[in-house]
């Protein structure tokens, strides 16, 4: 009885100085989600709605982000609580968690791209560095945007091929599709030509474009771009209204090439002095 | 006798304060698995089946999808429990992982492309990027997909070449085969020609095409491109049913010779200007 | 006595309470190794014969993969067998190999290329990316694959060379021995030249050549391929048996010369328009 | 009784044991964040406001960098409070923490590219590289700075695409609106002219652009730069006010045309020497 | 008394349940050693020697190999030896080694490359893939083997210059010393020239050259190998003996010029059409 | 009383088990850092100032890297002493550490590349790679070196921009402003000319050049440098002062030119010989 | 007293059974370092040496690799001393590793470059690859190696700038300072002239050289190297003592020159055939 006895009292002992803590760490750790699960629900509605607000983005999108963002959470919440839980009934979870390190070594850099994806997606959206139907060039495709997911964007060329380009290869957007466009022409006169006369002749043509309402900033003739091997390179250019810039491109090359023809300005052919030798 | 007593008792009480815990948490792990891997059987089947039906995907795939991360998970889950018994038995599986470490190392970095092209090929399929006999241009290979896998993608080249991709070169993907195509021709006229002459005749050869019901956006001439060297470019364009751009653009090609040839437009040839000099 | 009583009694429960864990510890890994080698054994081999039943592979390529994982896998059983076994023993063994960390760290990152190849390697020979005799481009190389090893693959350059190319550089296979290849011949007619009375020479040729047994899909003339700079370009594609396309290319292009003197159409030289001055 | 008095006061023993200290932990983790805290904020406001006047940053900028790197310390400190709490407690946070590391090494290495934006823009504020307004090239962009963000740059190209840039993207930045800008011009002469007399027509140019405000350091004439294959290269240079380089470029490019054609120095076009062959 | 014997019996009993183990650890730690790395090296030398004689590799290099690695192995099994022994003696060597980590990160990373080298040129060696006097194609180098080391191959090129290359450069390595080689002569025919007699005139040069002893597989004329802008290109293609592949292409281009001349088939110079325009 | 007693010297005991080693270390923790900080501190000024010295460092710029360097060794000095500090308190400051990995190792990854830079400004700084007012090239940048910092480097390019490098880009450094110039001019003259006549006139320039004490070395004729495909390409080499190259290469070149005209040595334009072909 | 003497006994044993072992680790410690530093510094010695016989190094470069290796070892050694001591006075040094492991980490990856210029730069100087005063290229750089380092290498450009380069872009050398070098010299015939003519001519311009004591291979001419578009192309080639090649070439080009200009062997300009249009 003795045996017994010690034997007993010292397990009661020992198992109550473990049951104890264990059932308040349970408490604790219960507490503890309850508390600061809806709080960090919460925390990241408003932050949502706030950057919303401030940066100008549709409810509709709003929404789409609160609702990506919450759910990422709760399934993170989910997994943290039944990792502790284990971890406070002292079952094991470290070595398995260190067993599924070197699957994890592969599929942590495998996966690497895809968190890359949705962190830009994320800045895209919020940045609005696109939308639908901008016509932008990013990660050496350049086309109208049909759809900004998450992880893949939609872009298509002018071609009409459709691109479907995971966003981390959209690191810098290059956006044609935010404010007034460059019109540009560079025209080239003969050495023979007068440069003066030459300017003139753009200036009055510039002159009839500036009365265009496509144009916001009037062409100007800039002067001598350059001096090339066989012509002197002129200059003209203005601001147009967005998307209009190639069409007036195509309206002043034509209407320069007249009036040139008119004032009898010469575009000159390359040139070539042929120097003869009749021996050998 | 007391030694003995003393010896053993001590002994029982060892063991059983180890025996009991160990048992318990066998139990508790066997539980926690009967529950859960159902479970998760079940919710990566609904999740599967829920992604097939929003993205319109064919039952047959929707089941390979199905099957595999079935497997994939079921492999996983013997794999997790194995190691969690050891651990409750205190075999040291620890060491063993760590020894594994190095080689593992080695293997995680090379095996990593593999989860890469799993990754990719999963959401190759997931976002209907390419389908078998869609024309595609992705990751340097030109050509028609001939079978989607989850390492590797089969794409015949135009030259009759089979290119075995696998998938993670294949990150973005231009898809040539959703949605009508461009049909574009650029034609040189000489500085002497008539522009707007010129225009009036592609315009009347674009009328032809417009009838054409290939055409799902009539060709238009959209007026003076560029100013090259020897000639003044103009531009052709149109919508055509998927597919049948080249044809389309070789047909016009023809038609706008013949019909310049007839009005006595000029395709000019390069042309150079000629300086004598005699002396030297 | 009393001492020595104590003392030792300790001991003795001492070494009993450690001693009997791992003797139950040493039997246990036994048992485990008993069973779990010969099954994991049999899964890798009936694994191959699966999956080399359903690619139809030669059963002696069967044979040699099933050899090489097994002899894989049993060294690593045998390595995994004695790190567990020091750790029973309590040897430390984890500092050893926290010490060989930083040499295995080196060589972790080194040998990741041999990794690379092997991996690379068993999926060319699974998916049957190349065979030895195929034709192929990969990795910058070009000729036909003499040998596919699980690190290196050999391949004859057309020139002779011998190259010997680490099967992780062979990411994208182009295989041209799979299939009917592309013979294509584009040929230039001059501007002056009709283009409906060329094509119609070059159907004439094309009949003659759908005859040729070798042609598998008869070669047909397209149309204008393009506008350049001094001539029409035209273009007569087919499909020809695997390895017969450049033979057939040769003798389309010789009949499409003789046919186009024999019916007085021009295959121009460029043209460049010359305009004198003689100022200057 | 004597069983309950030995089994309690072994359970008071120890639980004191275990309570005192972490009572005396709790109580200096509170004091220690008590006192760290506030110190840690005061040294980054006096850091950054030091560092402020030394760069010579405007108030407004200093405010900015101060107010975001105190908020990114209290969201750290906070974090911080709370994990040393929890293991205070016992509460197993390591294995969360082990949990988490895999999603963690994806996350990280994915959130890696946030990091260099953030530090990149904290030094291109911080060292003044770009300002609102100023034309820089940095990335392969080219254009004037519209916003300096934390994470994004926004650069205006001249055709009026608005470029968005992550920070890290802009390793070098090359700023072209700081300080004075070269105006240079290289002009071919013909190997008949006489060089020294060509020189003093490019210096008597220079001359009448010395007077000119809008040279710092007015153009020279340098001499032969090149022999060309058709011509004698020379090189004029000067130093510009900022900005005003190409008006600069563009009015002397005009000016030295005008001055050799009445000097009668000749800007050659390319030459060659035609040797005539009549045989074959 | 009573206080010294209860200490006193206490310690002996520590140290013996702590010096007992020990002792028994060193023992079975030097038989381990002592059993272990006699087996290890005899394993090694086997598997050297088995290797060597199925890839027939020279005895001598078979030394090198198996001298080579036994001394690594040595290497390894000292330090692991006083790795263990520090363990068992409880002097803290892990913090040593971690206290090594930061630097051993850097050097791990830095030796990389020598690891790298080292395992490359290990197949290189043992895979035959270059030996002495080899003329070989690879990392960018290309010339004759000077020498195979373990880190550097040193590579003479033609014109001289001794290349040091670290073996790691040598990925993919092309061996133009293995077989016979290719000798190729692209000429071109001018379009007046009958093709088919061009054809029989280079048959009749291949007919001559296929008795010299150095073609393995004579030189024959494929056929019309492209329509070039001035040109008919044909093709003649053989196999020579390894090394004379340079000189037989040059025989057979002077007696192919020989040929043509006597047969008054014209190489022809590049042709271009002039059209003179005497307006403008 | 016997519980209590039992209970509180037990209790005693316990509590100053603990307490009595933690005084100890916290005693020799103290002494260390007295000991230690000073001594590092002095350790690296020694270091420094004889670094200095052999490299001829001005006192400034050695006064600049003592500065920084003690600096940086203060600051990780406190930062340990805490660490240690709360350690021996048996804070536990690894799971906050654990926590911060996360955020560190994003921040370690992103952090990289300022260390990178410093260790690079270290070493441009400590090896004199350049100085203020060098002419360097180095990262794709050229231009004149205004400031080097040890995070950025400021290169003024010659055209008036302000580059901001950082100097992880500055592996290798191009630098111009060491030592005398080579001044080197190339000139063609026609085949038709007398080649020993042409370097006897080089080399009567040359002797003039001689004279000039801008030459360190003076300018030579080296001989016929090429044969090209209008002319035979003669060369002139000489040593220059640094920083006059150009203006020396300037001045040869007019001179060269003008000796040429004298002697009758023809500088040739591009020849071409022309077949004409009347037929077709 | 009786709770004084068990307390007190208690804490003596304890102590006792502390302090013991911990003065033995220390004693065992300092042995093992007087054992090993020196041993190990003869080692390296010894090796240094060895290495630098059978290399032939210099005695002062021994000398150099002797004193630096030592010096690293000494470093190291003290460093593990210190590590070790504080372990065994069981001072927490592992959280201070751990808590400089995230800067240790960036440091790591910075200094990553550090160890590579010195591992790189041990084997250049190991195994000579390059010494002062060779002219070699390497990592982009070409000129004369002026000083070789353990982190920079100085290269002198043949323009006159001065490179620092660090050893790690050193990877591959080619040193043209190693033995002979080639001459190597293409010259261009016409269609019409006699090739064995031409040849002959060739061979006797090389039999004078043959007598050229500069020769070591004496210049031979190998035949028809290629047929170009206007010339038939024959090739010249000899092995000329080092640095002497490009003399050599000059000197072969002027005498070949001469003997065709003597033979009336024509070195054709480019050639065109010129077809003449009258219409159009």
């Amino acid at each position: 009885m003795d045996i017994f006895k010690e034997g007993l009292n010292f397990d009661i002992g020992g198992i109550l100085s473990i049951a104890l803590p264990v059932v308040l760490k349970i408490l604790l750790l219960i507490i503890a989600f309850i508390v600061f699960v809806p709080i960090g629900k919460k925390v990241i509605e408003k932050t949502i709605q706030k950057a919303g607000k401030s940066e100008k983005l549709s409810p509709g999108r709003v929404k789409t982000l609160e609702k990506l963002l919450v759910n990422v959470f709760s399934y993170v919440m989910i997994f943290v609580f039944f990792v502790m839980l284990f971890a406070i009934f002292a079952i094991p979870i470290a070595p398995l968690l260190a067993g599924a390190g070197i699957v994890g070594l592969a599929i942590g850099f495998g996966a690497q791209g895809l968190v890359s994806d949705v962190v830009t997606g994320f800045f895209i959206l919020l940045e609005r560095q696109m939308e639908i139907d901008d016509y932008v060039t990013s990660g050496g495709y350049d086309g109208i945007v049909e759809e900004v997911g998450f992880r893949t964007t939609k872009i298509r060329s002018f071609d009409g091929t459709l691109n479907f380009v995971p966003n981390r290869l959209l690191e810098g957007v290059a956006n044609h599709s935010r404010g007034n466009m460059r019109a540009l022409v560079d025209i080239g006169i003969s050495y023979e030509d007068n440069i003066d006369e030459a300017i003139a002749v753009l200036e009055r043509v510039c002159a009839e474009f500036q009365e265009d309402e496509r144009f916001k900033d009037g062409p100007n003739a800039l002067g001598v771009q350059g001096i090339g091997a066989s012509d002197i390179v002129l200059r003209v250019v203005g601001q147009t209204e967005n998307g209009l810039q190639f069409a007036c491109e195509r309206d002043m090359r034509k209407r320069i090439k007249l009036a040139f023809d008119e004032a009898g300005v010469d575009i000159p052919y390359p040139h070539q002095v042929n120097v003869e030798k009749m021996t050998k």
